[in-house]
């Protein structure tokens, strides 16, 4: 231990979210700003593992999705390019008068160990809520109500910071980590 | 050449589809089933180019999308994801009071020869029609109209086998096949 991690992400929001969770913990996080290659995957896992393994040891990856139940699980696995072309506004549109709100973020980081990629999964439920709202955070946290909560992430990042899915996946990480 | 071509796809409208131009110019082709890993790429080339590397000698593939130019692009390079969760419903929701309602279909065939892969790029420029219209053909094919013309691909389906991207791709390919 006492060693540095790196995470490789071209978004600074990701980076500095993991990065406080890291020295709260006594740990030093590097950022190296950058994409890497992705496969086309079923599952958030899938996808993360594949790239992962491409990696040297002790760079971690993160990669996160808006899944909504009544849209089939729409913008899944794609979410970052659903967000660039249709936007929020864009899913607003979609569940118009649609009952079934709910929804739930996902986050998977996949650490590359010496010998291994280990996954780790953070999940949050909640609902789409009617309208953009709030402008903490970024992505899809304008329209995800978190569960047993009325505001959006947006609106309130102090919850985001407790509870979010990849608070959840970052977590984990560390606790491995501290483990190892 | 009069050697066998074989076209690895899942879709079977699309193998028919290329079968029946295959057949008009005396050669035959062969189905195999199957899907194959694709990357997330920007570009339908990106990710065509990228699968056909591991191919034998002899096989292609073709992937395709709907790029609306109101979206930036999407459905894009993720048509078939988004036609499987959202689908056309989603897609004219979108469009709901748009008015610039231009798209274009692009087919990209990528065929691995000895020392080479190969590209064919075949697109087709047209609107989105405001409604679900027609039942041939498959995917977007019931809210694209194709420039020039009144009807979707799906309820004119003899416009389609005629000036379709996928015709022009696949045509591009055989007559680089039976000039080889």
């Amino acid at each position: 231990m006492r060693r540095r991690y790196v995470f490789l992400t071209s978004n600074g929001h990701k980076f500095r979210e993991a990065e406080e969770l890291f020295i709260e913990e006594g740990l030093a996080l590097e950022w190296r700003r950058g994409s890497y290659p992705e496969i086309q995957g079923d599952t958030l896992e899938e996808v993360a593992m594949a790239a992962a393994k491409a990696l040297e040891e002790g760079v971690f990856i993160e990669d996160s999705g808006l899944f909504i139940d009544a849209l089939k699980g729409f913008p899944g696995v794609y979410s970052s390019y659903i967000l660039k072309t249709i936007g929020n506004e864009g899913i607003l549109r979609l569940m118009e008068g649609v009952e079934d709100r709910g929804a739930r973020f996902e986050s998977v980081v996949a650490y590359r160990g010496r010998d291994e990629v280990k996954i780790f999964k953070g999940v949050v439920r909640g609902n789409i809520s009617p309208s953009i709202r709030g402008s903490a955070g970024f992505g899809y946290d304008p329209i995800f109500i978190p569960e047993g909560h009325a505001r959006t992430f947006a609106e309130d990042y102090a919850i985001k910071k407790k509870i979010s899915h990849r608070v959840k996946s970052i977590k984990m990480l560390i606790r491995y980590l501290k483990e190892m």
